[in-house]
């Protein structure tokens, strides 16, 4: 499976989650490569929005553009969205990890498996918080 | 110009309108064929929550399937948002139609071009309203 394949199915699988828990989910059309800034998936259930930057990665730790956090965190203050970047790791379930927490380095943000364990949180707190 | 290309171009004017009013706006993916009711594009200003069924027309007359409205009054109400059909016929400016204020049909809903102009609002009224 290609990598952008991979993206979607991971992104599909967050939509159902979303779903299954009486929220309504999309997936954001071109995101990435749209003229304004998007997230990947938009998550609503009347009283929350959720903007998500979405990952699946099989590598210890992911890192993620300057521009893509920058750019989550500038559409959800515009939408009135919380946002997090949504990580799965190869064994590990669904972390939803606010921007606070990841680490700035030069080029990038970044987070490791550990740190996505301890900070982040999974699908039944995100939606209950 | 396909159907489908001709589609996305009046979705990415839209988008275009509301980031130029403030409002942050995405196009859905897959709107359409998801296994879940999605509009084609949802917009917000941090107050309000519009999601959007996008028809540009040739016609003198547009017509939704029952499937359409349905979906995009449940995703709506699933999702917190208020919902218009946005329609654009050749010579007029974008109308935004409440779905109480389309017509049913047997098999479909419909408006006029002429009830279009009556009843659908100015992008400048959707935002402000």
């Amino acid at each position: 499976m290609n990598h952008k394949a991979k993206g979607s199915n991971a992104e599909r699988e967050l939509i159902h989650l979303f779903w299954q828990a009486g929220w309504a989910a999309v997936r954001v059309a071109g995101s990435g490569s749209s003229k304004y800034p998007s997230p990947d998936v938009l998550a609503s259930n009347n009283l929350r929005k959720i903007a998500l930057e979405v990952k699946a990665t099989r590598d210890h730790a992911k890192y993620f553009t300057k521009k893509e956090i920058e750019e989550l965190v500038l559409f959800s203050n515009t939408f009135g969205a919380e946002c997090f970047v949504a990580i799965k790791f190869p064994k590990g379930n669904w972390r939803f990890v606010s921007v606070e927490d990841l680490k700035i380095t030069e080029k990038s943000y970044m987070i490791s498996e550990e740190e996505t364990e301890l900070k982040g949180f999974l699908f039944e707190e995100v939606i209950e918080k």
